[in-house]
């Protein structure tokens, strides 16, 4: 009898899972590997950091989910290396020998190097990331209750977020709306006049991938909300007292939250195949490293052009890949032939605090509080576990319904 | 015009948060000084150890609390030491100047100067305490699917709580369910019946503070649920590989929960009143020190003898002294008569994991299904905020119809 082939599938992200998902009835021994225990909902991260959701409600044990599939196994593990030559990826405890690897280790925040920002700015790309943001935002806002100095309250009280991208975008609007419906009642020691909340953006103007009318839409939304929208404004250095830009002008802050851009988990890196400059790995049409035809690299760790352009780190164009990479396994163990990648682009969407989102789905575009609901819809959809959906449901409704955001604790854990 | 009286109350728990209560309309300017900036609901920590609830569940913020009360303001700080002389509280971020104190800081846990077991032992009186111990199980099962000794598997998997009293029993009772009804799932690559859960318990019986027959009721339920209860057993020494008993048993283990014993917050001691050997401050009948009168001390701070002993450290003791300790501060305030304190004893409830509990009240006493249902309903009409109680019911009502808890994630934050 034939050995059943081992698919090492490294990172629990939407990708990984994807895969793990699609192999579940296969003829296959399925070894995912996370160096977390929980799968993460990273698009509603902004809510932990902005005290809408709590971790718990936007992580979800991967074993809990691989309860009901017999032919996978977790190793909770991070990956070190990987011997593409002898096939064995390499962890934090132990090797792990596959036939077929599919890496999926998705994106870490991009500081471009700057040292001084990485230090000091937060990211947004995991769950500690988000939840010391939370913890930090409150922190900042008690200090003030305690300062004397209206310049250094002022400092306190200045939020600042880089990146004009969906990050960005929905990340200041979730401060916003965290300042001005919930701490002012929280804090009415606090005059937040004296607060300033900002939006950096480096080019000329934001949601550069929708359509310019939706962006003008989002600006408008974030202006009204009190957010002051730069443009052409690149952060230089942060030193937890004050941001200085490019062109020379600083602003005096202690919170700047980065959104600035992502690259490629190191792992890539570190195997010495052809990467870009994000740190991902150059593929075949068919997903494959073109030297290692057993390793398949999708999502955020995969440098895939079409027509003519990289696509971008999004959960979509993860999910899809994991879909052919997947399929492309199976094809090689059943001696099909493999098939191409072809992205198809499902829309867009990206929400702007409370009641209002901007939309774009091939013809149709539209902003505003139907493209909110279907903000929210998609999401609570794609949220793993009936569990989280309801609990995260409940928690909107409040915040919906009373204007109140009732997670904002600041925890030490 | 007078200046309207100081108070300042120091801890925002049980017996803290009732006093701002009973002096929410009254002619006082409170101010309510804790170094966190949420209450907590410390019966259910265990339930957040065993991963029944998120942190977010029992936790809640004071700030929110204290909205609709005028007369009270919230500094968040720590509390350093206390200028009796000079009326003044010490904190980590200034002083504040009081008219009256009312000191409510709670207990810590108590190693008995066991500095080995201090440094490895787990504690259960914070939400850090919980959220580790929560990592760490699930750590431990982690780390056991890795493992090929089946010694060093056996160790792993080999759950320790010393102290019979309620801390210990429902926590040792929280994480035979979790074993039992959940990780066998979780795990299906690992044999449990090469897991142990003990419960050490110094004395001869559990619960001291129930009549026998609970007792009794109580042991028989923890060996039916697979708790290896033993008695006379003393721990010496623990070094995070294993405990050490005073008799010179060794038992493998790498973990230990420490139920057994608390003692008052060291800012009691470090201000030199007479204290006992938990480091209780010694009150007046009228819950206040003997040379300074406008200082009151309530709860697990204030050693209290009634019918000739010391009354407990336990949550009913601590919100009818903070009462009675807030209406003296207005009895001064209004040049009536102080009032003695006088405990009067409620009842007394533990849980055992799901559907079984022990219940005592005056002549009533049972346990089982019933005794579990009044528990439940008792702990969630306690539970500050109606969003809290709300979630909190969502959780247990899914943990009881699957069997399931969901939150078993290690989240490092």
């Amino acid at each position: 009898m034939e050995r059943t082939p081992v698919v090492v599938i490294l990172g629990g992200g939407f990708a990984g899972l994807h895969a793990v998902k699609v192999l579940a009835d296969e003829p296959v021994k399925i070894i995912l590997v996370d160096k977390n225990n929980y799968h993460l909902f990273q698009p509603l991260l902004y809510q932990v950091a902005t005290a809408g959701l709590g971790p718990e409600d936007i992580s979800y044990p991967l074993r809990a989910i691989l309860q009901q599939q017999s032919n996978t196994e977790f190793h909770m593990a991070e990956a070190v290396d990987i011997n593409l030559e002898g096939k064995k990826l390499i962890t934090s405890n132990g090797e792990i020998d596959y036939d077929y690897l599919l890496v999926a280790v998705g994106a870490v925040t991009n500081f471009f190097g700057n040292a001084n920002v990485a230090k000091n700015a937060y990211g947004l790309k995991n769950l500690e990331d988000a939840f010391k943001l939370r913890n930090h935002i409150l922190s900042m806002c008690e200090l003030a209750t305690q300062e004397n100095d209206p310049a250094i309250r002022r400092e306190l009280l200045t939020f600042i977020v880089t990146g004009g991208g969906a990050t960005g975008v929905e990340c200041i609007g979730g401060i916003a709306e965290l300042v001005h419906h919930v701490l002012v009642k929280d804090y009415p020691e606090l005059d937040f006049s004296e607060s300033s909340l900002l939006l950096l953006e480096g080019g000329d103007r934001l949601l550069v991938s929708m359509p310019e009318d939706l962006s003008m839409a989002a600006l408008t939304e974030l202006r009204r909300k009190g957010v002051d929208v730069r443009f052409h404004a690149k952060v230089d250095d942060f030193d937890s007292r004050g941001v200085r830009l490019a062109d020379g002008t600083s602003i005096p802050a202690r919170t700047l939250v980065w959104g600035a851009g992502v690259r490629c988990a190191p792992i890539i890196e570190k195997c010495k195949v052809q990467t870009d400059r994000l740190g991902r790995a150059m593929v075949l049409p068919t997903l494959q490293l073109p030297e290692y035809p057993e390793v398949f690299v999708v999502g955020d760790a995969a440098h895939y052009k079409q027509d003519g352009r990289p696509l971008p780190m999004i959960a979509p164009v993860a999910v899809q890949q994991a879909e052919t990479a997947a399929k492309n396994v199976l094809n090689i163990v059943q001696g099909n032939p493999l098939q191409n990648f072809l992205y198809r682009e499902l829309g867009n969407l990206a929400t702007i605090g409370r009641s209002f989102a901007v939309a774009h789905f091939n013809r149709w575009k539209f902003s505003g509080f139907f493209a909110w609901l279907l903000w929210l819809a998609v999401h609570l959809i794609r949220l793993v576990g009936f569990r989280n959906r309801f609990i995260v449901t409940i928690n909107w409704a409040w915040d919906y319904f009373f204007y109140d955001r009732a997670l904002r604790m600041i925890h030490r854990l």
